[in-house]
């Protein structure tokens, strides 16, 4: 690629390539100058087939060792359950000083599983791939190579995620080459990832999804025929894939327990405001949301 | 008007231009061969003017005895907290057989208190102004007669709240009108109207603020960043106005209390799920959304 840093990235390898693969892929080729070649790494080989039409990728297969034998980089773009699996799969047959990073939502147990991997692996030191935890927040309730469009990621925050084992050159080649696809990089840990995100991601899902299982419990016949632009706008994401989301909810279990905790004690308190007709507490607890979303927005 | 049922209306006052009210003089003036007049009421001049210029009202008034004495429609597009009390105040100086409706999102509390008026009015009986509850689900979390849109109301439901009080042919008329603006009407009872808006309006107005306050609690600096679409979408209606929701808070608190109670049950249910790890469980409740919400959106 282009950039200093990027220029020995000769070949990337994207295993997955579904919605957020298949924009990388595009995202990749739509950079200027850039000359790498791309390898979609799949199981089913339609989907690969489909994403090297729309020119997401050079060429595939489904050999997950052969594809990702002379890779540079390696990016996992499949889902979260299956992320570290697959990179203890594939360690065995990269390059030394390969780098792989992932797309997963959640982090910390996929990077220390990986962490776990490497220190046991039998690379000489020196020779060692790299792993380093990525998340780009973009994509949306649709799923699968037919929505992967090569500016998904601009504008996009990208989270990427080293810890102490990650060699400092690593994280900033990683950056610059989301930065190349347009994201804006956020770099957190991945225990301070998985907080933040329970709340801002994980829980509006659930949220989402128990909003349409309420409506859906009600027997009246006119229950489905009132829902307004606001319920639609709200519950969009309740449309995702509910595979991902499961795994995506255990994975970040611990974290999702607590917000939903704290969340409905919001709720609780909401109903005490309504029991006790105290309309003071309800108006501020309007005007702070609006107040908030408005800053935290601009600042955006 | 054109339509039959509707050419006895020649005069409409609507009271308050702001979002919907606006929008409904557009829309009125932007039906074919439409002539009736339109006047605009309220307590804030600059906005009567605004919208005179807007072409939603032919003229405005802030006497609302003035605004309502020749009108055979009048339009109460005013915040729920008011509807009442504007109604009171103005039945003495309607025409004998005008027609009263409103665009409040709360209807038993308005309908049972304006049935009441009327019962005690002093009107003979063949000359009683007549009122229907109505609730245009339309509107967004902008507020304001510069958001008015003539189409506004294209494609939107329209809820009209009879009672067995309500003349039969006043309801045709209204169901008309709103058909006219391109609403598609739906008659249901003033209580089952505020039983389904409570889950599918109310409650996801509440859930919006309350995840925006979750957030805001956070003291992370990084709170305030990582928050992505599925955020930006799930709390948009968080920025709907605070003393508006207020009011439609308490004059819908009995279904909102239970409501909220249904749903941190949902909520609670799930975190059992992930306290116990069931998976299948999970999988399931995402499944059921995803099925629900691709149903009902296909159907409406």
């Amino acid at each position: 690629m282009k950039n200093k840093l990027l220029e020995k990235i000769k070949t990337v390898a994207i295993t997955g390539v579904g919605l957020i693969g298949g924009s990388i892929g595009l995202a990749i080729k739509a950079v200027e100058g850039v000359r790498c070649k791309v390898t979609g790494i799949g199981r089913n080989k339609n989907k690969l087939i489909k994403a090297k039409k729309l020119g997401a990728i050079d060429d595939y297969t489904t050999d997950f060792k052969e594809g990702v034998k002379e890779a540079d980089l390696v990016i996992i773009a499949t889902p979260v359950g299956t992320i570290a699996s697959i990179i203890e799969k594939i360690l065995p047959h990269l390059k030394p000083g390969a780098i792989i990073t992932d797309v997963g939502s959640v982090k910390a147990p996929i990077v220390s599983a990986i962490e776990s991997f490497l220190s046991h692996s039998p690379f000489p030191t020196h020779h060692l791939p790299v792993f380093i935890g990525g998340h780009p927040l973009a994509g949306s309730e649709k799923s699968g190579i037919d929505y992967a469009r090569a500016d998904l990621f601009r504008g996009a925050i990208c989270f990427l995620t080293p810890t102490k084992k990650t060699p400092l050159k690593v994280t900033e080649t990683i950056q610059k080459f989301w930065e190349l696809l347009g994201a804006k990089v956020l770099i957190l840990s991945p225990q301070i990832h998985d907080c933040l995100l329970a709340r801002s991601s994980h829980l509006p899902h659930l949220l989402a999804a128990g909003l349409v299982n309420l409506i859906a419990q009600n027997k009246n016949k006119y229950s489905s025929q009132v829902l307004g632009p606001s319920f639609r706008d709200l519950t969009r994401i309740a449309s995702s894939e509910p595979q991902i989301w499961t795994d995506i909810s255990f994975s970040n279990r611990k974290e999702i327990i607590t917000a939903l905790g704290q969340f409905r004690n919001i709720l609780l308190e909401i109903e005490n405001s309504l029991k006790k007709k105290d309309r003071k507490k309800l108006k501020k607890f309007f005007q702070k949301a609006k107040n908030y979303r408005q800053k935290v927005l601009n600042e955006s």
